[in-house]
């Protein structure tokens, strides 16, 4: 809660803008490793022409000074490189739309933000819940790694299901019992993951993973999967058992639940954990010694009564396939009532690559939050001062 | 976020105690509705003898007057029964404790609170991350639901899977394109949920998951399970795809994280959704009328772009092992650093029915929320003009 | 906003019950110290038998353990004492009023209250718009107050007019060039204040303002006034120029203005500096040392850019007269419309006395929320430590 | 709280810019009425050089479409003119400043602010503390109020006070026993004001004022002031008398006394109001009749028990002099310690005009907050609705 962060901006708009409230003053960005995150949200077999399009980069127009931020709020713009070819149809002020989107896409906002919000032109909702709003994120997540890796808070992820094809490679399944190793082989993971243009570090997998996307998009039809992030170096203390709303969990599932397309959010073992029994599950403790306490195993997945306990975080997310297809599905036009086939949205086949990079910065926004809330702010200093246990 | 509630009390202390903050004037409420969600969080076969302490009861001090509530804040407190026994123990004054909790439970906040918080005695975390704490919660879900009733929204859930012993009956496999009977089938499952002990309204099934549970009494060991929830009547348009956190997805995905031992959380189809292809996945649009458009199915869960759109909604939660086992789990004394079996304190088996009827809670305090930040407060009537479309 | 607080409770309801969320673990309360604050609530010359009635006293039901907190949840309640005389026409459950109150006084929340929350008998509006919630103010207030103590921090008042009765002691005009010397003139100043049952030091004044209260007792009338509270040991560098909700002032100007009857706040030396040029009123720099830089004057009272600037917090506010006069005020029956009366509850003439206390006390919620805000929270050393410069 | 504004931008840095969260859909805004409130916060007899530089227009890039609003968050830019000479001492990336700024200013956050981020130069404060920053209030202001115009809220004010010279003419002293009546006098004083640059309608004033302004100029000093500001039209039923931090009136304390340099704030009578009896003081009710009951007078300035009672709003708020004086205040070096004159950036010698452009603006905030959080949101036509009595 000591962050206050809001994010601004349709996919076909002047640009897209973000302000982040709360950051501690002293801390030095690195502009690459910001257009890098950006950058790597736009990888991914099987993409639509939009990616390239793109090319994002971050501007930052307040809160930072020769290269090292303020203490007072920090602001990120990305433009919109397509803009161009929008003036018309999505100008701020005067304009119309003459072919107004009228046939909701099933899986989409367009039907529920209409009721929501009385818009009878469909692209009134879309142009925000495009998933290129994402881009923000990434951006404030970029801002927020750099704040994290301050403290040796380092975070990482890979893709482990694309449609049907699927790898057995998990944060999940590695030994745990030596937190070095361990770390280690998070790292690796996550390397050999990050050369795949779908994600996912298993070769073979990663194969069948474009094989099902060029069927998919054979069949003018999109896909789903699954990803996994992890956050290293992560001190015990984050978060609090105390409120139901302080808890490290709650921030997680939140998080992760917010990036679109996400239908399922685990921590650690999570699902897995339903079906063994207690002795199974629990990480035995085999050392009581802050910040990072010895333990045999890690299927609590970091977090344990909605506190971190010094273990890596773990955390998995399951990606619905995305809402637009060129075969389109069932739908009626708002105005008319009539059947027809759902608007068609220049789109990819698959993003999981691109939202495990959103979990990604989603997972550094929760984290930089609640360590904020336990150091207190103001000045790295002064948070540095304060984490020392 | 119109809606403020802070919930307090130890385990073993002298009450606990809720304060909802913005709830509008002129709800009636009924005294019973309350004491049977209190009662429907106390069942489940193998509870330890706790429960039967307890028979909580729900009092009200405040925002009430002949039952009807003033628009003024609302305090709930329930009496923990057994505090005679603990008076000394945990006193809220004068008083010490010859008996110290010094080994932390795996699983447990033992540990990573005692780093959060700086405590040496255990018991100064425990009690109040002790399930105990969900009390509050069923209380101020049991008021919000007499709100959402007000609307029209119910809400109901059963156990689907208790350890090793799984029903495939689910909200999910029902057929959903006629929504009165797609209602009244979800309505039936939960109604023969209430039923059973074990929250199971497959009797062979229930059956299954008796026999897990008492072979893991046997065995000295613990059990979790998974459950759903589901919420009908749910209008369209409550939440927003305008930013993260006004996301309904991201609303359920903390409330239900937020329950103790919860570590995985998914929306209608949830994780199968990830294997599926688009044309699968995503619910024809049948019609657009509001408030309930008419959908071919439901295996969004009710929730498209962070927004309600007018079908049920339903959710699935898996909750690990119980951490507190009669055969402990190795540990270490935080004092001592000496390996040793972790602590024991009452506890069950099993709590997932208990779970489910917290998951029916925080269901119910998050669509409030939604609910109110989309009709505005103040008053019933007010908000019952405000949600007219 | 670190630390979150709900009040609630009705003048003649069973309870008034408050939550502070958010405290730190390890602070050792002092229950004397609570009662002091509620009995300095309660005291004033010509408060009505009102006072004697109550006699309060704050029991801890949660978050407190052998006197020290525990880092959860705080819960404070406060029995109505009068609460046996009301107890049907205030019933909770089953009850009636065959008495409503239909005639809203001038000045009082009544009407407004009705308006907004749909009440027809104005008793449900105005049992929690009754001055007796502040009670729970102070309750709160004397506990952050022991935190404040921990870090130097000391916070006291007087009142300096009632009705025409004025005095010319001020904080505003004692000389500020000494620290120590300036810190021990506010001390006296209040410590003569606190032997005063008008609050106020001076016994010149002090009698002058008896007789007034005297005269609009006589006459049916009430009265108002003016009181100044003062923090003293404030460090450096809390609030924040940087968003203007973050600002100390702003929060300071909130707390104040939420007292009942409060129409006007002023920070330093407030509306005089409005008549002064520059040159007389900005305080002179004389050294730059933290956390209590050298100052030559203290016109600021505190508070430069919406930050502590290491002198004492000066505030003043100005009440106006209770709303509720025996010689009744014009309204109309708002069933009737007819012309008469307004309603008249037991009341005193004055309540400057007690007001100034609710002053010291939010004075001290401000203070506290932004010094955790600064420190971080979680236990009382940490805090400490993060605050150490 | 339903609306959630952030801003963000220093004095010479690239551009200021602010994000709107939570603005109803379906609000068509007028481009010419927003740089309008820009042009009047440039207003000002006496104002520095600065002021013709700048020549604001707000630039909106996200949240609106021909002219109307999405519902989705709405971003405001404003160019920073003067960039130019500034894009090497405040770059954003490499860059560096050979004459930091090390002598701080009495009266401004330069020490305060240095000391709780840690800066060594003084410019890394400034620049975001200064009133540069109001430009966005102002922006958002422009819209807000364009959203209460829907809703016949109309907003206004007036200087009454600079340095010595002041006016008598106060909406305080209007009659007010006829709304149709008083509402056009309070028009008339804020329309004669418009056309002062000193905000001022009284012609003989309004030269004293700018006597005063020439004398404080050429004595190298600043002066202060008072202004009012009056909302119209706002029903009654905005804020709550349940919490503290609900009420109307606490959030107009803070949104005052935010703005920099304010010292005081006063409602209705303000201090005034603790001279007199409760006779004089409480408004006679005349009839109860909403959205605007009637009544005898308006000392209570449209807020009674911290919720709007239907008549108009008046507050006042007093501004200090302006901290940077040609003839500087004494201070030190923060680096070397040493005593010397205070640092000088350019500067008006008064800002009550402009400050009184801000006031107008918060008042705005405040209000439109509270309305959204009386009828909900999303869309223009719902709120109408909602609104509806």
């Amino acid at each position: 809660m000591p962050l206050r962060i809001l994010t601004a901006g349709e996919s076909h708009g002047p640009a897209l803008t973000a302000i982040i409230e709360g950051l501690p003053a002293g801390l030095h960005l690195d502009r690459e490793a910001m257009d890098h995150q950006l950058a790597r949200r736009q990888r991914g077999y099987g993409r639509g022409g939009r990616m390239q399009i793109e090319s994002d980069r971050t501007e930052i127009t307040s809160g930072l000074r020769f290269g090292v931020t303020l203490g007072s709020p920090l602001t990120l713009t990305i433009a919109n490189r397509d803009r161009e070819n929008w003036r018309e149809r999505m100008a701020v002020w005067e304009g119309s739309d003459d072919d107004p989107v009228r046939v909701p896409r099933p899986g989409h906002a367009d039907l529920a933000g209409a009721l929501k919000y009385g818009h009878r032109d469909l692209r009134s909702v879309l142009e925000r819940a495009s998933a290129r709003e994402t881009a923000t994120r990434v951006a404030v997540g970029a801002v927020l790694r750099q704040l994290l890796a301050e403290f040796g808070i380092w975070i990482g992820g890979h893709v482990i299901r694309t449609g049907m094809a699927a790898t057995g490679d998990s944060f999940r399944t590695l030994p745990a019992d030596n937190r070095k190793q361990y770390e280690t082989l998070i790292r690796d993971l996550c390397g050999r993951a990050a050369e795949s243009d779908v994600g996912c570090g298993d070769p073979e997998t990663a194969e069948m993973m474009k094989k099902e996307i060029d069927n998919a998009m054979a069949a003018g039809d999109s896909l789903g999967g699954v990803f996994e992030t992890a956050a290293l170096g992560v001190p015990a203390g984050l978060g609090s058992n105390g409120m139901w709303d302080r808890r490290l969990d709650a921030a997680i599932g939140a998080a992760m639940m917010s990036i679109p397309g996400i239908k399922a959010v685990e921590i650690g073992l999570g699902t897995e954990a339903a079906s063994l029994p207690g002795s199974r599950v629990h990480d035995p403790i085999l050392s009581a010694a802050p910040p990072f306490p010895g333990r045999g195993s890690n299927n609590a997945g970091g977090i344990e009564g909605g506190i971190s306990n010094g273990q890596p975080l773990i955390v998995r997310a399951a990606m619905k396939p995305i809402p637009t297809l060129t075969g389109p599905l069932p739908s009626v036009n708002i105005e008319t009532g009539e059947k027809t086939g759902a608007h068609r949205e220049r789109s990819d086949v698959c993003a999981v690559p691109a939202a495990e990079v959103v979990g990604e910065a989603m997972l550094a926004i929760a984290l930089a939050d609640a360590l904020i809330e336990r150091t207190g702010g103001d000045s790295l200093d002064r948070m540095k001062r304060g984490l020392d246990i």
